[in-house]
């Protein structure tokens, strides 16, 4: 059995390292969502549930891997941006994915009983994900910006639709042909008129999906300390820095954010 | 929020597809599975919950991914070809690799409880993977002649180290020491005159891994009827035929069983 | 002037080695050739010094670049297929594409006034080149079908189209609409009925496109030599056998070409 | 000859678009040019001729194609710099490359007589090319002052190397022998005191190379104008605006020509 005899194998691997001075994006989608929702009871147009587990699941991505600048996440998708230096597995795009989609994947199944509680994970399920480039800061903010017009354009459809079926007893494809060819601005009226929902009130997570970004927060814990000279133990505050992932429901499209956060972009030219 | 001037993003990613008529072997390991192994107390030199999960999630992915024709599987790796006439997801490297870790992924902690029992899951594991394209049926017989020689030796050296560790009472650095420089012949020496262990003996599945096919079995069941002009349901005995994912564990670096399965490799040039 | 600080860039030139064991088929085309032929007073439909002169270039090209087991040309196109095993390069694409392009086009000019005469050439012509691998010998041998279709196709058209120019006064237009939607048939019969020209005795040169090969061939040369105890040198004639590109006018679709040739895919798997 | 049989070939191709919004830079190199120099004859250490030669040549190439902003010669080789926007070819790599070294290989012999008069030319030349992406402003800069910074450290060894040799009287062997192991000092110091050369009075095209920009020029040329009313032709003088590729011998490191010439790099983010 000699193993050398094969080894030529080996060589039919191709590099796929990452052009170098890119952001490089994993984006990740659930597969056959659709039906998963369905038979799994998703709350619809939004599940907090389903939300939150996502986001849970980014954040273990973020901790366990290296180098997320920032990630986004709006219904079953999340993306991953890791910073342009970064030299993780010499920028193989192969191990950018895998390692992105399958920690993902396994954390969706082991948190899944904190967030939907008695309601039963009935099959294990499957994400699939790509890689892209982005060149420029400004490149990599268009990116985020779509996923986020993109978030808003779903979102405001699917309340208006669920609304027309859950409230007005429309059939699907009545809600459907109600909304076919309606502008942002004819939806917003349905939701006001009909159902006196102002959408601008709707919640921030739904409209705006999730940012994770890596935030310094200071935690105060409590030790038990024996001071010398002393025969007691005594109980003292401590006040420690460390730096987590944090969730927002912010706008990412206009300056503001990046204004506030700089150094996600920051990197030397 | 103009979703449209953001769109331009999209013309950053970049077609993956793999060559066309060449063989797709994605393979996945265990992310830092040597330490995942002993905060799960894996039994040593093979843990045969551990392999058998792994089979399992094996199986999941082959049944629900499409055109994959074999899959071999040793230790924490396992490795899935892709039939050269596919054209699943247009052939897309990104498809088939995400496809494969995120469904293996959550399989294993789907399963984990079904062979680990009362053993709890710590934290959810990551896998990494790869795609390799192979023109040739040789290519691709060497390639899981690699695997299965690589399983070989790493197991008849995994075998003599754990005796001399468990049995012997070696610090792990003594066995590795006294293993330093031995042939095939010398460790199996030490099994046999040191151990009373005919390496020959040791189960399948250690020495030569897992092989998953497909083959057609026939099952019986049994269905209640009623016939016509009776009054009374009736049992009988239905034989149904299913194509299925077996594992075997047998030697596929000789000839034997491309012959006796011959469809596995067959398509036209 | 630390060259040093700057040698970072080479980490952003990526690895283009082709797959192993596939041919590697370069194809180069003429750029703007349509004007170039007309600004040089090519012959229509076929030139034979523009023909041979592309036929001298690749040639060359096969000559002093490595591993291309064959070529065919027509038009002004010629495809070289470099051996499923060359290792020439390490396989990398651009080395394979450039070496080719820039040999044909400096040979071009090279060679231009051995072919062309007193027709001078006007400018330097450009060449664009693509890359593609084939993984089986039928692939192979369906691409270089692919071009003898194509050679045969454009030919006939170009055939009947040009004596409906030159021989009956059509103009171009009008001749583009006598032959809109005539199958082979049809352009067999206007030639033979109008022209009295059976498109079968036309040279196989212009029918069948221009494979090159490398085929052992004797040259007889005669040598001055003088005997030891002879006083006076005498002539004799050495048969020497040497491998050379040879060109070949024939149908490359069929088996017999194959058959009688069966070096040039000889490679073992 | 049925072509769409064998149609199925063409999906063999894969798509090779550059990542959009990068530099495109294309360096060709000439081939085996240590002999070819030789046999040609070229002056030690700069043939002028061949340097002039070369620049003709990347001249045809900046005319010839599209987009190239900049590009950058020294000794036998060439970089080509696309603009990050271009949409030539939809960016596909191995048209860049192939276009640029057939179109600068015909040039070279093309151009051949007007630099090289009655030196014959003795066979074609060929060239190879690479092409590689660089995303930011700073990497291109740093990119070309790499190709700078080699000039000035190959010809500062060339110009005492080719002193020793030529005035000294050493062998290779002995020149190369004396040059081991010194620094840039020591190698100015060899010239002015044994050959009373300052290096820095050696002509700017040797130390610096050649760099070729686009720029706009004002010709003066004459008219012959005949005004209403008037019975005679009157000669006038037009001053007419074209834009040319003009050759430069200056330092690109240091930011001066930057800042100079800030078009060069101009485009939004």
């Amino acid at each position: 059995m000699a193993k050398s005899k094969f080894e030529y194998v080996r060589d039919f691997e191709t590099d796929d390292a990452c052009l170098p001075n890119c952001w490089i994006v994993v984006r990740l989608d659930g597969r056959n969502f659709h039906r998963f929702a369905e038979q799994h009871e998703f709350k619809k147009p939004n599940d907090d549930r389903a939300l939150h587990l996502m986001t849970k699941c980014a954040q273990t991505v973020m901790q366990e891997l290296e180098d997320i600048a920032i990630a986004y996440g709006q219904s079953d998708e999340y993306s991953f941006v890791f910073r342009k230096k970064s030299r993780w597995f010499k920028r193989r795009a192969s191990k950018f994915m895998t390692h992105v989609v399958s920690q993902f994947a396994s954390s969706y199944v082991f948190y899944w009983k904190d967030y939907f509680k008695d309601q039963e994970l009935l099959y294990p399920p499957g994400f699939d994900g790509r890689i892209v480039l982005y060149p420029s800061n400004q490149n990599l903010k268009d990116y985020l910006s779509w996923r986020q017009a993109d978030c808003h354009i779903n979102n405001l459809y699917n309340t208006v639709f669920w609304m027309l079926v859950q409230r007005s007893g429309l059939t699907p494809v009545q809600a459907q042909d109600r909304l076919q060819g309606t502008l942002a601005g004819d939806k917003n009226e349905i939701l006001f008129s009909e159902f006196n929902i102002n959408y601008n009130n709707e919640p921030l997570m739904y409209r705006k999906g999730t940012v994770l970004i890596w935030q310094k927060v200071n935690e105060v814990i409590t030790k038990k300390i024996k001071l010398p000279k002393e025969t007691e133990e005594k109980e003292v505050e401590v006040t420690r820095s460390r730096t987590q992932v944090v969730p927002l429901h912010c706008d990412i499209i206009g300056d503001q954010f990046w204004e506030e956060y700089p150094e996600i972009l920051a990197e030397d030219s």
